[in-house]
């Protein structure tokens, strides 16, 4: 294929990284994987594969040496690193490193929102015991503290109800540096991607409702309309513009019933657009790759009136049985052990409505052994 | 996973291995690939390649031994070579390697045909010019010379409007072994591909019109009607139960207005069935994949009321340049050469009648620098 940017190099090896490979390969790139293990779930679905760590400057920069362009499926490598092996190889990656260091740390993630006034939960940073109390003495409703990096689906997140849970998540994580929030009452939880293309252009995924469970998301279906959406799109495609973004972003959302305001953001291909891979003519996976290749984005396009996604989380370390229902598109990871809570793959189902495309994917999930 | 048949080994390494291994990963088995060379379409989309030439008995046996259950891409094998791999190394490959030789062979398909009343254009073993000849003089209308094995997209296939077109068919040819059929004026080709599972239940894909351009398939569109389709399609149905087919055959029908003839069999993927990977909740190289691992197979929905393929076809021997419009899916096939009518990949596109996806599809075709 004639274009100046032809192989493409997926830090991590991931289900997000094994999607991004399928999807590439598809496009007509030449999809190439830096990943710990032979197993991993990317590394079974690429011929160029390579063992490597990627926060290792010497595997990153072996790495980056084979490859055009490089993207990763998770923010919190080390951006320093990442940004020496790309200067050392030559190479660009997308979204920019500085941009993923900055957006990994909870605390300067808000302290950027803020600078682009988007509507946000009010926030300190914390790093003592004392900090910390003084926070939850002023919301008595209760507070969240978040670890500031390396959280992800609940893990470095502490609900504190009573003044005890503020001892209890201190010792337990092991961590000083969180951000604190009040805890809210939301109606429900939303998201949205947007994809930015080198050249400016911004590709906008349909709004959905998430479901979380036990602090991992469970189903998603969409499309959801909020009366304060449209308002804060423009404000979001401000912020990508602002931080010259490139790539895939999610923003999860709390609708707080008149307000929406921004729970977080993820700088990559994220668990609330997998409805994706079937529901519209393009997929996140796709557009991101396009936009990492400095291509042109096309409109995704819906295909039914109603989507949904229900991830099949382990429920035990067996080997799972996996079914074939009717009606739903089974996507699985090749995860060489089950572990409850793990994902383990998604189903995504169409249908004349969200609702309906739920409950079908709800029901199809039922059938499977985890 | 927890399952019998976990490793499925693919013989041959095009686009139809390769569409075969990407769906294959994403219902969670391990795909692996045996193929002549390390850049070939399918080789590029799996860790477990194999390099070999599935037309030989040890490399045979060796990649049956690292696999549970085998299929192949193509049903030009040697047939008898694979039977007796297939028991060296003790393992089963679907479709039944000895069906495969009854069908890679145009005469003993055609005599198969007739065994279960299937109606077929009349037809006439010719090994002969003299044979040729003769059944040239009972058809003035004109009559087609079609080589008994190994044709494909118009290779081996001969139009003889006038008598000299027979020498110059033997000459070209090289082969003595035809079947002769007179020409006919069809109003359109049509295909169907049913899917059989080892437990002997079967899946219907829409009826499709398929139109060629210098013999090679140039799109699809569907689902179309024909008033004698669910007559005929009882009969497919008792063929492929009759001949105990196990996996995924494609059936080309020639619509001759108040008829429908069958003008050939493929027992394979196919490429009149890619839209399915876009246009239904099933696709047929899943259905395939589940079928031959001796899985159930769930009923293919369609997410839209049309749908259409059309082949991105090589028009010179340039590396091409890809695009990607708005409301297709673009499937490439990562060959590493272009050339002037190879198939080098696929656009699908749903819409709301099967001509709207069409026209959507060809717009978008032109598109492309192939």
């Amino acid at each position: 294929v004639n274009h100046p940017v032809r192989k493409i190099g997926v830090l991590g090896g991931g289900q997000l990284a094994r999607m991004l490979a399928i999807k590439g390969h598809e496009l007509g790139f030449e999809m190439h994987v830096l990943s710990r293990e032979a197993s991993d779930p990317a590394a079974q679905v690429v011929r160029m594969h390579h063992v490597g760590n990627p926060d290792n400057p010497s595997d990153l920069i072996a790495f980056l040496n084979r490859v055009d362009v490089a993207t990763f499926e998770s923010e919190f490598l080390d951006s320093q690193r990442l940004i020496k092996a790309a200067d050392s190889a030559q190479k660009t990656v997308f979204p920019l490193p500085g941009l993923m260091g900055e957006l990994q740390d909870r605390l300067s993630q808000k302290q950027l929102l803020g600078k682009y006034r988007l509507p946000t939960l009010p926030f300190t940073a914390v790093s003592s015991l004392p900090e910390a109390s003084a926070f939850w003495r002023e919301h008595q409703g209760g507070i969240v503290l978040k670890k500031r990096r390396f959280g992800y689906d609940g893990y470095g997140t502490y609900h504190v109800r009573k003044e005890s849970d503020l001892q209890a998540a201190f010792a337990k994580s092991g961590a000083e540096f969180f951000i604190a929030e009040p805890r809210v009452t939301f109606k429900r939880e939303l998201a949205v991607t947007l994809v930015r293309e080198k050249s400016g252009a911004i590709i906008t995924f349909p709004l959905v409702e998430t479901r979380q469970v036990n602090s991992r998301c469970f189903w998603v279906k969409g499309p959801v309309r909020h009366r304060k959406f449209s308002q804060i799109l423009l404000q979001l495609k401000r912020f990508v513009r602002g931080i010259d973004y490139v790539g895939a972003i999610a923003f999860e959302l709390f609708d707080l019933g008149n307000n929406l305001v921004i729970n977080e953001i993820a700088p990559r291909v994220h668990n609330s657009a997998h409805y994706s891979l079937d529901a519209l003519s393009l997929d996140q996976f796709s557009a991101h790759i396009l936009a990492v290749a400095g291509r042109p984005l096309p409109k995704p396009q819906a295909w039914s009136k109603g989507f949904a996604m229900v991830n099949l989380l382990g429920k035990s370390s067996n080997a799972p049985r996996l079914v074939t229902p009717e009606g739903v598109c089974l996507h699985w990871y090749g995860k060489n052990e089950n572990r409850p809570g793990r994902k383990m793959g998604h189903l995504n189902a169409l249908a004349e409505s969200a609702e309906v495309a739920l409950q079908r994917a709800l029901k199809a999930e039922k059938k499977f052994t985890l």
